[in-house]
């Protein structure tokens, strides 16, 4: 088991991954002094892992909420579940909320427990490589409103996080390519000696070899966890973390949540956002390149779909959370490895982008 | 005008009251940096007091949504019509979230300003006497669920609270006595000296004698301030000014939001839990002939309503935010002025108060 830190003063947590964490009871104990457990999952997760989960908890009084599985389910109403679950079992202020699931049952989960009784104990265990990579880690929480992704949400840090890296096994295909977008993700945007890695280890990660993906994975959160220690409201450096969002989240709520899968959406965003930083001159014809190639051999979209116009594209952008003063600002790449935010760029330029990348 | 000051590090902020601040906007012009305003009202207040905030606001970009008035819209369906709002006004991070209202749209709004893009500004013009002495001081902010009530939310502090006394003479009677509620309830937990001038002056005040008022809303201000200053999320005093509220909130819920105002069921609950406090000996009853007699001179109900059953007010008070291990912690009071929690009372008493208070 390798543990990475989230320092983060009083609020500091530890990471720890490794096969066959799941049922650890000694990981998770000491965090529940209430001995109350709200699991939230969903209809995918729940079957296969809820009861070893349940296992680990046998002293406590535990109760669970399974929410249907999609994008498409992050939204107020299904949130309220969690609460009705909360309310039903008469869960006090002592309780704890745990997180069995990707990225949008840690993000409802997480709201959840931000909110319940204005804020309760959380605890991560995601079981996706994209939630274990990223969205578990670094305290965003939230959900989605018809008009824009993630708008209504907190900032609140989870107690711990636990990567079971053998529950990657029952993962899809397209659940997990999608998961490595993110990871692609932290090299162009700070490590370009891990960009480089990923180029020679994409055949190894995509065929699940399970040294590569805790290797992949460890890089990651140890990445994420240096950012969000920097900067844990997103007043600076954190953006770097949304390269390829913008475009990503238009996508996702142009195309209709769920439809395509966030890590898809980020892919193709993270290309667009290279091929502007080339249009721009800043990224040369090597590093776009590279960055492409490497989207594609993981078996990701490296455009945006057709059917979403320019302008439709466009407006979505406009809802942005790094929007100030009507501009669109964006995180753009000035090599493999190095990105800043920017909103000065030439607008004529990001809609050559949006008009050639797409398919 | 008068300023206090919530002393919470670099959270802090001040608090102006004074006849006419409505229109001044050199109180709010400071605060507003990203130049989007979104003011949150509702049907009763906005005809009255709209216009002219907007006209001291003319140099910022101002959008407004006016919520149903009522306590029963206290709603996660109700909130989010607040995101509609700042979505299609393409409002950014640098936006500020102001109420305009009592109680309800207070903390509607703060909950919006909480967790719009995970946190925007926030500034409360509270337009009630209950508001003004209570609600708009503190940072708690929320909605209701069906099975209980503020159980969703967020502790989100305002960049400042504007008070403005001449408000108070649009407010019908029933408003004003619930004000007074909470106003009494200061004296009751920890200002003997303040109860005594408010059992003096109780008739001054329903005659909405404009010093008198000025006097009252200051004092209660200075109480809330230091305590919310001493204890931000409640881990101990601030529990004090719940005094009323578990018996309240079991009548608020049971009887359907809005049915009765919050301020008239605290107050029975205020002359439940001195009741309960005498009959555990240890209010005596002088102390609770006075606690009884002031709440029923401000017009207010001294007692719950008989159609609700012991045992349906036991149920709704079992989902309290201070019970503990399955234990319905109260406030109670040793003398006027004094007050603790205290879970270790003996549940026959309880259960006595309940029976006998009901009317």
């Amino acid at each position: 088991m390798k543990i990475l830190g989230v320092d983060l003063g009083d609020r500091s947590y530890p990471i720890y991954i490794g096969a066959g964490l799941l049922g650890r009871s000694d990981l998770l104990q000491p965090l529940i002094q209430g001995r109350q457990v709200m699991i939230v999952s969903n209809e995918t997760v729940a079957p296969l892992y809820l009861q070893a989960l349940q296992a680990a908890l046998h002293d406590c009084q535990v109760e669970s909420v399974i929410l249907p599985d999609g994008e498409q389910f992050k939204t107020l109403m299904v949130w309220n579940t969690i609460f009705d679950a909360l309310l039903e079992a008469r869960f006090d202020r002592g309780c704890i909320v745990l997180a069995l699931g990707g990225g949008v049952v840690g993000d409802m989960a997480g709201f959840a427990a931000a909110s319940y009784q204005r804020g309760v104990g959380f605890i991560q265990i995601p079981t996706t490589l994209l939630a274990q990579v990223d969205s578990s880690v670094g305290g965003k929480t939230g959900v989605n409103h018809a008009l824009g992704k993630n708008m209504i949400g907190a900032f609140y840090q989870p107690q711990c996080v636990i990567a079971d890296t053998r529950v990657l096994s029952t993962l899809d295909d397209r659940q997990l390519r999608a998961g490595i977008a993110e990871v692609i993700k932290y090299g162009l945007i700070r490590d370009r000696e891990f960009f480089t890695w990923l180029e020679d280890n994409i055949p190894a990660l995509l065929a699940r070899d399970e040294v590569a993906l805790a290797y992949a994975i460890e890089h990651s959160c140890q990445n994420k966890a240096e950012i969000v220690a920097a900067d844990e409201h997103e007043s600076g450096v954190r953006a770097l973390l949304n390269l390829g969002h913008t475009f990503g989240h238009a996508i996702e709520t142009g195309m209709g949540y769920g439809c395509w899968l966030h890590g898809e959406a980020v892919a193709a965003g993270m290309c667009m956002a290279a091929d502007l930083s080339h249009r721009l001159h800043r990224l040369d014809d090597e590093a776009l390149a590279r960055c492409l190639s490497l989207v594609e051999r993981a078996g990701l979209p490296v455009m945006a779909p057709e059917s979403l116009s320019v302008e439709c594209l466009l407006e979505l952008m406009a809802v942005d959370k790094k929007v100030q003063g009507g501009r669109i600002r964006l995180v753009l790449l000035d090599a493999i490895g190095q990105a800043r935010v920017d909103g000065g760029y030439d607008p004529a330029l990001l809609r050559e982008t949006l008009m050639l990348m797409r398919a």
